[in-house]
């Protein structure tokens, strides 16, 4: 059936979507990668997926798949190209590797993550890992500091995604997978300049008010209340703040994929709000969860 | 004051800023443009805007700038460039017009807002008016309809941006201008053919599950459900589904600013999900709000 879609598959180690209404489907367009079952052969172009990478910026992640693709020794005549012909998100290939940017915020990652594992499914993927990989405040860790996710956590701290499904509210858990924790735990050991702690993440709908911020357009709190609230945070097991693990985790989850999500801290929130290392420095502590994860993908492949 | 943070002003004209914290600082750092205080003559660089108009991806607001300096009549040496040095945000001016990418959900629109508004405060802009451009879903509407918003509604269709600040919810109200609304029908009816309405524009936090759509990763209702709701939201005054106005109505409104939302609609959603129309169709529609907003503002100027 080259065209249409595939029945819901939930066998042991494919994505497993939860949508009846997709079997009745002739084909299926997604319309923000410009991919779909009807134009494109999504089990030629990526039936050998078994990582996948997702991140904020499509240049980013297009600099990813390439450091990928020399990390796993890959041939140069498959150098990455992106492969979602669209502005909205980049893709790239580095063999099993697909690296895939999403914006910033939960609903942009939502948009995406539904067309990519859709994407998974009707390509016959199986045994997929999933990260997502980006940049976070820290808290009350020293600035370039990496934290890999435990569970992703909402803005009071609750382990869960809500969303508004036809004027219902809706949520979903969002711990993440312990093995996987403990396994970036002990490639990050190994290497040489790489603080990791695991932690919980908070994930919040803005970068400002809703992060705490005192530097924004507009603050009704003193810095005393920021104080209390991100202690309050670092109490409850948080580590680091960002925007979009919460709904990453959840999708994930409720797929079947195991996922994990590496970000480094950029500032320690409990000292100060703008981000004022040098460029340089951020640009050296940025590639850190990519380094991370490609030795996590090479020793996972046996390379070394 | 060079490198310093203005005192808030709030005399008629200006950007209202409500964050007593920005009088203390020495200089601002728009982290996401890459444009600061210390290290640009922000009022130099666009003390002269007028007219704000934001829209989702960069490469279209690139377009969207080269257009109207057409439009305006503009010196081919003044050719818009990118001003934010960052994948984040495209930012390019086009004399008093600045057009500014916001990417896709309402984060990433409050995020780019924020410093937006920081940025025409400290350029110490007056009177400025704003617009959202964009795409949307349309409710009982021939796609390709124009759908000018008189006030944005959250997905259970109330005019409140509710946001998590410091673990609480706090709702801000998003009506919008309405001599702005009726200003828009006046150009748009003198527009050759181009469908313009006014009505509510709901806001949802997902493209998917969260505007009812059937064709998502994951999809718990039935199509009579969806229908209901959208049938709920025709009925309470929506025309139209997208995902960043409730945040742009809601900030703008704080901020005293004149703001207006105006988006095409690609699909009748009571008819249908996925978006099937041939792909020339499409680009001609996308281009209805920017003729609008072209027409608006050279209008405004007395160019035509």
């Amino acid at each position: 059936m080259d065209s249409g879609v595939q029945n819901c598959d939930t066998s042991n180690g494919y994505v497993h979507l939860q949508n009846p209404h997709l079997k009745t489907m002739t084909s299926d367009f997604l319309y923000h990668f410009n991919l779909g079952t009807a134009t494109h052969d999504l089990p030629a172009m990526f039936g050998d997926v078994k990582f996948v990478v997702v991140g904020g910026s499509a240049t980013r992640m297009g600099k990813f798949a390439r450091y990928i693709h020399q990390e796993l020794g890959l041939s140069e005549s498959e150098e990455p190209k992106d492969l979602a012909d669209t502005d909205r998100y980049g893709m790239f290939k580095a063999g099993p590797v697909l690296s895939v940017s999403h914006g910033m915020g939960m609903p942009s990652m939502s948009i995406m993550l539904n067309e990519l594992l859709k994407l998974l499914y009707h390509a016959r993927c199986s045994n997929v890992v999933m990260f997502r990989m980006g940049t976070s405040g820290g808290l009350g860790l020293e600035p370039g500091t990496v934290v890999i996710s435990k569970a992703a956590v909402d803005a009071c701290f609750r382990p869960r995604y809500t969303q508004i499904v036809l004027g219902q509210e809706i949520s979903r858990p969002t711990e993440l997978d312990q093995g996987l924790v403990d396994e970036l735990l002990h490639v990050a050991a190994q290497e040489e300049g790489l603080t990791a702690v695991a932690g919980n993440t908070m994930c919040a709908n803005g970068f400002y008010e809703e992060q705490g911020r005192l530097d924004g357009a507009f603050c009704d709190y003193t810095e005393q209340d920021k104080l209390q609230y991100l202690q309050k945070g670092r109490d409850a097991g948080v580590r680091n703040l960002e925007m979009e693990s919460l709904c990453f985790a959840a999708l994930c989850k409720k797929a079947g994929v195991k996922a994990g999500v590496v970000c480094v801290t950029l500032v320690d929130r409990l000292r100060g709000d703008q981000v004022t290392t040098p460029h340089d420095t951020l640009k050296e502590w940025e590639l850190r969860p990519q380094k991370l994860l490609a030795k996590f993908i090479s020793s996972r492949l046996g390379i070394k």
